[in-house]
């Protein structure tokens, strides 16, 4: 493990006379491979898929896992749109003169070697190999299980293309151990790598918390609310909170938990019950809601649950205080919506709710790199420092200082 | 240890209805308080003192310890400056509206519960307490034992104020548990804490970035190096290279190692050889140096070695390349010079060197807040994400996303 990421390490180099162009034309290559090589990408799929039906996977996890020839053509695609993104590396942020005639220029550079932890769709190991490469960082990249034969097949057709341009093909790499001993190795590994960003369950990124000494970028839970205030417009209300949730429960943007103002509730309650049920969807109450509609039960355990699924919670609050002690109390810091007229109440909810994004009468069905034309997208953090909310291509790079003397020494 | 962090985390709370004038006028007390409270400030000290004489403390960490009037009032004036500071935290970073109308907002937050990690010096806890609280975050400071009593004057100065002002005490703390023990569960508690700034030994941030779940941003060592190509000006490379190495050896972004170009060598090194010894500079040479002037002996352990003492590494290279290699193996990403009047070389080194601060044709020593022009400085961050190179008081904040709809849902 020591020597290959030692090896990850060196091969930096070898973009610092890498430019633009060559970076966009190599992308362009490897994405008409992908297409040259379908074939052998749906084979290895197959493989995988083989292995679903044994291990009995849900019918969801089987179609996030599936690659058919659309899904390859997709992720070609994806690669050419990441080609044509603003080149990352060089901007300059910021400069000044000190007064002893210093220059000072801060531009960004690659982070270095990425690690990066994720699960299930393939189309992710093309997207973050690509991002990586563009932004020229190696990456490590650590699928799941499940998709192993799909990503080697598309690792390959990847790393071909960085061989026949007479790159390391160590800019682009599996991990060689995908054991969980594999993982607790690469985040102990800070000599070399210099982020790791885990996508996936809360017990993947409670590990690699708790154990990393990378520094580590992690994309959780996202437990959103959205907050029905008295002075919103009960329509917009109600077409929001719908979409929030229904839209897309399956998403770390869909909102988990809807609060509604105790002197909005009784007119508004039974109003939603019904359009949410024309939708499907679950709906959980607190005794208050309970008084007002019929509904399951949700409390402590509830407010803490991210169901992925479509289900509600719905809680009676007094007043906007008691909504923002709610998000604060369950909320993940991901996406947190309020819906009102009132602009006092909105401008208090926009700066007391700690959140990667706070909206006022939108749906939080936004956050996202794409919604918030980023482009593409690494994933949405959850860390409060280096990139928060929508991690686009810029999220994987960070700065250094270049100063210009002319023989300046302190005094 | 748990409920002092959680009470500390929910007081975070009131400085959302704390303006900037309330902010700065509280500050000004503090200071004011700081003058009036010297002679119990110094008594304390007093005691710290009196446990150096016993342990046996160098004489350079018994000036850093002690306090006496002129350092007490210049700990006041720093408070002051700091409340003088800009607002960091509302600022707008950036803005636009998507096409469907909703204006996104990218502006500044608070971090939020900040636990520092420092030795030494007691003015570093008035400084970081001000600079926290003018950026709106809870500070949780953890000096050296040896500056235990002077530390907890100064805290209870400060406390004294807030109290006044009928705000939460818990928004300035010593670590209640200053054991090693306590700073191991501080560093795990990622439930309360945002962010850990530890600044001190090798051993000390080693230990907190192998074993911290929350996140850190170190201010680790600087192994920092100066190459004199064979195109600088040699009366250039000598001035710069003796005040990198003489003018304050004892801080991170003094030279370590000085790399000499083998064109330049032969008519250089003599003249170096004099400059240093002048200055009463311990020289170590490579087998190379050795050859041309007599000095130690240094090989892979001293380039590996941060003296923070008058003595300095001399290497000879074969270029600019072989002077790149050097800093890749050796360097610690801190801060790195070349002297040349070679265009091209030095762009090739500037580009090439992977560290915080690159520098042309100036001397290291400028990579400081207060060089920079930050104003006050948290410390040299040697991290590469959230915060790289000196960091002032920008980077005790993050950001988040408002977005501002009327009525927006997603198709």
């Amino acid at each position: 493990m020591e020597n290959f990421l030692s090896e990850a390490k060196a091969s930096s180099r070898v973009f610092s006379s890498l430019g633009g162009a060559d970076k966009n034309r190599i992308l362009h290559e490897m994405a008409d491979a992908l297409e040259t090589y379908t074939d052998d990408i749906i084979t290895a799929n197959r493989l995988d898929m083989v292995d679903a039906d044994k291990n009995n996977l849900t019918s969801a996890l089987k179609d996030r896992l599936l690659l058919d020839e659309a899904r390859v053509k997709a992720m070609a695609t994806s690669v050419r749109e990441i080609s044509a993104l603003k080149e990352p590396v060089g901007r300059v942020l910021d400069g000044w003169v000190l007064d002893n005639g210093i220059k000072i220029e801060k531009v960004t550079v690659p982070i270095g070697v990425i690690g990066i932890i994720y699960e299930s769709r393939p189309n992710v190991t093309s997207d973050t190999a690509a991002l990586c490469f563009k932004s020229s960082n190696i990456c490590i990249l650590k699928g799941g299980k499940e998709a192993e034969n799909s990503n080697k097949a598309i690792a390959k057709v990847l790393k071909d293309i960085l061989i026949k341009n007479e790159l390391p093909s160590s800019l682009i790499s599996l991990l060689p151990d995908s054991s969980r001993e594999g993982v607790a190795k690469l985040i102990k590994m800070d000599k070399y790598v210099d982020l790791i960003v885990p996508r996936g369950g809360e017990g993947l990124i409670r590990y690699v918390c708790d154990n990393a000494s990378v520094p580590v970028v992690k994309h959780d839970k996202g437990q959103c609310h959205t907050y029905i205030d008295q002075d919103a417009k009960s329509e917009m209300a109600i077409a929001i909170a719908v979409n929030a949730k229904t839209h897309r429960p399956g998403v770390c943007n869909a909102m988990e938990t809807l609060l509604v103002d105790a002197a909005a509730a009784p007119a508004l309650l039974p109003r939603l019950k019904e359009a949410f049920e024309t939708r499907g969807t679950l709906l959980k109450g607190c005794e208050k809601t309970q008084e007002l509609i019929r509904t399951e039960h949700a409390g402590e355990e509830e407010f803490h649950t991210e169901y992925l699924e479509n289900i509600l919670n719905i809680r009676v609050v007094e007043g906007v205080d008691e909504a923002i002690e709610h998000i604060m109390t369950y909320g993940s810091g991901h996406s947190e919506a309020i819906i009102t007229e009132n602009y006092t109440t909105a401008e208090k909810f926009l700066n007391s709710v700690d959140a990667a994004a706070v909206y006022v009468n939108a749906s939080t069905r936004f956050t996202d790199g794409g919604a918030f034309g980023f482009g593409a997208e690494v994933g949405i953090s959850t860390n409060k420092l280096h990139v928060r909310g929508p991690m686009g291509i810029e999220g994987l790079t960070t700065y250094k200082f270049k100063l210009y003397g002319s023989g300046q020494v302190r005094s």
